[in-house]
């Protein structure tokens, strides 16, 4: 990072000032390049704290299929960006940060020079299209600032965000023939028929609007935009390249220059400028959810002026106040980094889905108003119920909050009646598996963050939990287990579905609610009935009973599970560790298993045909990117030695974390592999959302503060912290003894301190229960 | 017509009191299916006046293409219907009346029994699909009520329909297997990729909402939908038979069957039912331009009940109240078919376009809410200009204000700053030439008739004339004509442009703006400069001056003229008849040159590559299809034999209008041809729409009473009108001899009566001027 933040002084003296301060400042300590190479998705682009935009260099455009086939390289690109890759193909609006899976990248804007060209090029011969060159050692990215020199044109890009404007900032050399590319085909997972129709005016010389409607994982999504430039284009193209079979009466003019209305499939822009040397030209792009009037709210409520490093500060600003939410002392610059690199990563997501108006599109298509909170998308709820959202209700209560009441407004617009399952712009994607919406309701309404309709909420956990037709639910229901040949993967849905119960218990409980209280409680005991005690895993049954033959408990595919193993999946009840335990033989025999899980070899023909699983990415059996996994390393808090998840989680924490470009061992997954760093580095985690405590681990940090809403601090210090002195001797909370080594959600907000002390060799083993 | 009214009382019993009604009621001399035979384009199907639903049978679903070339039978299609067919597709939501392109067809519904079968088959073998066979002796159409009984399934079909919701009457045998389809893939002029996206949710098991997009002569068009059963489904599929290339997660889910929510491009859907014999399952079906929920604001607003014979009774009270606007008395039942029935064509359209509430989708694409009027669409007007609109300023000066209202809206919202050329459903559709929407805002003005921004509209309609890049009006501006080299069909447009300079002018007059009134009555006299005196015609002149050679009179092809020849065009100078008699030579030669178009020979090879031109349309070399024309009969009032108008229009009227299928001789257009025969049976027609005045023809009507929205009544009285005596032996305005063939729509506000005095052969030569 420092590299990079060095080359902003020489490329940008605008921001030089800035860069004075960073050090000072919570920003400095972000790189917003880690996890950019290979398997971490995360994006180096610029944006504001849960942004709208989030404004991102796309490196390559790869097709989803070839001849018709899945093309796996596409996976690489959930994010558009590759460290790797010499050339940038533009920079678009919209990402994902961290996902396994993809869509987005909308509104492609490319500064060019010299020939007009409209089509990206290939990476193999980039000459042939609109895609530059670049060199890292032009570029630099910051918290809501994000600059790269485009070698081939001699164009210095920079872009900087608000919520939902995105501000370019283009320094041109001296040409006659300048041009801004608009692509409005370019998406992220493009695949032939995903760009549904695209609709276009140019309503003067400096200002576009338009929208762009796709079927991709969104099955039916549609992004409005208004795009103003700050100087005048001197001619322009919207073209489109469809080869139309009718085209009617409008073949009398030639729509495609010059002419100030279009819509097709495959519209593409040009705007054609002659600029002086060291020229630059700013383009505002917003977008909506809602409509072009929509856009154009939202770009004169943000961005009512041209000045971009006002923009960059006023977002940076917005950064160090979310930052500072936590402040940490460390041992080295490289865990700071890392632990403002994740906390950066933890607040990309979800995201603002609404107008400065509060309306935004719901999930019945129709046009709604937020009344009374901010209305996000895209919930990753199969990752983020785990650690990000729990982090949420600890450091960001207000918002999820409104994350919550957002995921109730689009159960009430549900033609399924179902809360949210993967999400986004106003679709249900029903990506993995569960119904983990209502672990985040159960989380924080036991965690007393719970100022929403919480009856409603309840309502709305009960019938998502009722909904038969939906993965084996209905013999869930009935059998008690779900059947690996009614529903695959039956047993992590199973297993999932016990947990979620527990939380929809847990909840009732909290809300008085008797009767609800007991039905899911019993449900929750489901895991059982997926436990082969002959062989001492969980396994698939089957429609008549049986458990599945041809049974292999490390393989992760069509042995009825996702995203995990039979060894990984066992410990899938972190609801019930006690009751896992009895299954398993006991406390030691627990401690047997978790040592196997990270001591084993797993072969490589394991993993070789998973996309984002690598021999690094890996501890014996257990697989860091892979969330099944995530709560594992605290298991050990059960057993006789819960020095062992000290000694696991600071060997995850010092092993899966690198401040560089290839520094996550896996997806980042919206926030929840960095939340579970920032949990981690604090020293506790919730093993099981849905209750009020948390396991201690081993923390990371020499000392760290969290700035709670409710205005308390709730301090952390590790006395003794070394890379050495990973163990803990003993936890003190406010002075007092810790002899259960948990620590309630009501110790943190009531303000005070934890103490660990540490030590290199020493064996804390507090029995747990 | 009395055929299919008698059979109404046999088939349907529910109707049956209402027809005794019908005798004393004006709807009782309407016969929807003039017109549904070969040309006329109209649709038998129910209607209100203006109704946003125009519900009718579709027979047939030819496409547009054929192996990647235009099909022209599709052309038969542009109503859905033709008569001579024997099969029924379906009953589909919208249609235009009359026009000669089409589009529209929305949501076809088809009720079944026996296997299931989602494609529509083929005329040649209707049992390979859900089509059925039918026999006109089965079938019955009034205004607001259409019936057939569909032979292959023993299922009776009833329509009927308020503003914004078409209500379907099912009468089933018994049936196990019995299913109503809803097949969102039709449309009419339907051609691959014409289907943009489709989204249909079950919300329950009797209501169905969603949307339709289309790209076809509207090139961006969403109609929404809200279905209501009147009993419940007991099973269902929403099926998209698209083969999507990527579907994600969504493959867990048989999303075809029985799953409440799908999208695609080719979704077609069936209900599925078990039906005592002679149950009756009814449908409502709301559209809106806005929003499912607009959707279901209509359906709650216009239809809050399942009475299908008050809706019926409804509607037709609307027809009686529309067509009581005008009483006429006729010599022939005949004649009183066609009056009514004309005049029930002539207020299919434009037709109402916002929800209940006022809310539209506009030219932007965004919502707007119409402020005190009401918003149509549907704007024909190089057809309707002519009559159609100038008859609404006599019989619905209220709507035509709010069809301005509804043109200055769209003018608001046009990025092109233009007034509405061929616009429908918040589309531009650029079809035809002109900028004719200045003419109906001068007519208005002129007659008074202008509770609109007046100013507005001025500025409105100098701005569309000042658009330099519309077909070749910057040319025309600084040479004085259209260049046929650089704007084909040049001397066509060049004409159109002088008329509707002429009414600019006539409104800047009426508002006191001299300026302007001088620069556009200079601009009206450019029709001199593409005459060609050296052959007395209007011919295309080139960018350097000189006329096209190789030049074909009679040729409508590609000799400068769309719908029409030189022969034809060359007398299109409606607002300067003298200032045309003098390039023609005098008041002697125009009236040679007129019994020359009507008694020329128009050799086959002329007419027989246009699509709608048979030998049986045309008089000499006069064609009624085609509206340039159809000012040509009143002609001969400027020369020294007006008693040949008189003639001629009767012969137009007795030969070009029959109360049968194949009634029309051309295509309805919207009404123009409809509103061409009420102007002329009363006896007078605005030749040049912009003056006050019309033109005195020959009425076919023995009297009329116009009853006016001023509360007052302008009476025609034809005195010893016969088939015979078609000659006006003279006309009195109040008693006061008419010296001058024309009478003031000041006149005719002010209420009286005029009389015309009818003879077998007198010749009444008043001299025009």
């Amino acid at each position: 990072m420092i590299k990079h933040l060095a080359i902003i002084l020489f490329v940008s003296t605008s921001v030089s000032s800035v860069a004075q301060q960073l050090e000072k400042e919570p920003i400095h300590w972000v790189n917003p390049f880690i996890g950019t190479q290979r398997m971490g998705h995360t994006f180096p682009g610029a944006t504001v704290p849960f942004g709208s935009v989030q404004l991102s260099p796309d490196t390559d455009t790869i097709p989803y299929s070839l001849d018709g086939k899945y093309n796996p390289k596409v996976y690489d690109y959930c994010a558009g960006y590759q460290y790797d890759d010499s050339t940038i193909v533009g920079f678009s609006h919209t990402h994902f940060s961290g996902t396994g899976h993809s869509d987005l990248g909308d509104i492609l804007v490319m500064p060019t020079t010299g020939e007009l060209r409209l089509n990206p090029g290939t990476s193999t011969n980039p000459d042939s299209g609109y895609r530059s060159s670049f060199s890292h050692d032009n570029e630099s990215a910051q918290p809501n600032y994000y600059q790269v020199h485009l070698s081939d044109y001699s164009i210095n890009a920079e872009l900087t965000t608000t919520t939902r404007v995105g501000m370019h900032r283009y320094t041109f050399p001296k040409s006659s023939d300048a041009h801004i590319i608009v692509d409005l085909t370019h998406g992220i997972y493009n695949y032939p028929g995903k760009n549904v129709w695209t609709f276009i005016r140019a309503e003067n010389d400096t200002l576009i609007t338009g929208y762009r409607q796709t079927h991709g994982w969104a099955r039916t999504r549609t992004v409005y935009f208004a795009i103003s430039f700050s100087k005048p284009f001197k001619s322009y193209g919207l073209v489109n390249s469809e080869e139309l079979i009718y085209r009617g009466f409008w073949r009398r003019f030639d729509q495609n220059s010059n002419f100030p209305e279009n819509a097709g499939r495959e519209i593409k822009c040009h705007f054609d400028f002659e600029t002086d040397n060291n020229e630059q030209i700013l383009m505002k792009v917003a977008i909506s959810p809602v409509s072009t009037y929509g856009a154009l709210k939202n770009l004169a409520a943000e961005t009512p002026h041209w000045d971009f490093d006002r923009v960059v500060r006023e977002g940076q600003n917005l950064w160090n106040k979310e930052l500072s939410r936590i402040e940490v002392e460390t041992l080295t610059d490289d865990d700071k980094v890392n632990f403002y690199t994740s906390l950066y990563h933890s607040f990309l997501g979800p995201t603002v889905y609404m107008d400065v108006d509060g309306q935004y599109k719901g999930l019945d298509q129709n046009i709604h108003t937020a009344e009374g909170f901010t209305n996000y998308t895209t919930f990753s709820l199969w990752d983020t119920y785990r650690a990000l959202h729990p982090l949420f209700n600890v450091i960001q209560p207000n918002r999820n909050m409104d994350m919550i009441k957002s995921m109730l407004a689009h159960y009430s617009q549900s033609v399924h009646k179902m809360l949210p399952v993967w999400s986004h712009y106003a679709n249900e994607n029903w990506c993995m598996i569960g119904y983990h919406s209502v672990s985040l309701l159960a989380d924080a309404i036991v965690k007393g963050n719970a100022n929403f309709d919480t009856q409603f909420a309840l309502d709305a956990a009960v019938q998502t939990a009722s909904n038969g037709w939906y993965d084996g639910l209905d013999h869930y229901i009935k059998l008690g287990y779900v059947p690996e040949d009614i529903s695959n993967n039956s047993v992590s849905k199973n297993l999932e579905f016990a947990y979620d119960d527990w939380t929809i218990a847990q909840m009732a409980k909290k809300l008085g609610n008797e009767n609800i209280y007991k039905e899911f409680t019993q449900r929750a005991q489901n895991y059982r009935n997926v436990f082969d005690k002959s062989i001492g895993f969980m396994r698939p049954r089957l429609l008549d009973g049986t458990f599945k033959e041809d049974f292999d408990v490390l393989d992760t595919h069509g042995q009825g599970f996702i995203e995990g193993n039979a060894w990984n999946y066992s410990l899938y009840v972190p609801h019930d560790v006690e009751g896992l335990m009895e299954l398993l033989g006991g406390q030691r025999e627990l401690e047997v298993y978790l040592d196997s899980v990270f001591n084993m070899h797993l072969p490589d023909k394991y993993f070789e045909n998973t996309e984002d699983i690598t021999r690094e990415g890996i501890i014996g059996n257990y697989v860091h990117g892979n969330e099944p996994s995530h709560h594992i390393p605290y298991l050990y808090n059960w057993t006789a030695n819960p020095w062992k998840t000290q000694e696991t989680v600071r060997l995850i924490i010092d092993t899966k974390y690198k401040p560089t470009p290839d520094g996550l061992s896996g997806n980042d997954d919206l926030g929840q592999m960095s939340a579970w760093y920032i949990f981690s580095a604090l020293g506790f985690y919730p093993v099981a959302p849905g209750s009020e405590y948390y396991e201690l681990g081993s923390p990371l940090v020499k000392s760290a503060t969290i700035n709670l809403e409710n205005g308390k601090t709730f301090r952390i210090r590790a006395v003794n912290q070394s890379p050495d002195n990973k163990y803990v001797l003993k936890a003190k909370l406010n002075g007092q003894d810790i002899i259960n080594n948990k620590i309630s959600h009501y110790d943190i907000l009531a303000g005070g301190e934890l103490t660990f002390y540490m030590g290199a060799r020493s064996r804390w083993s507090i029995k747990h229960y």
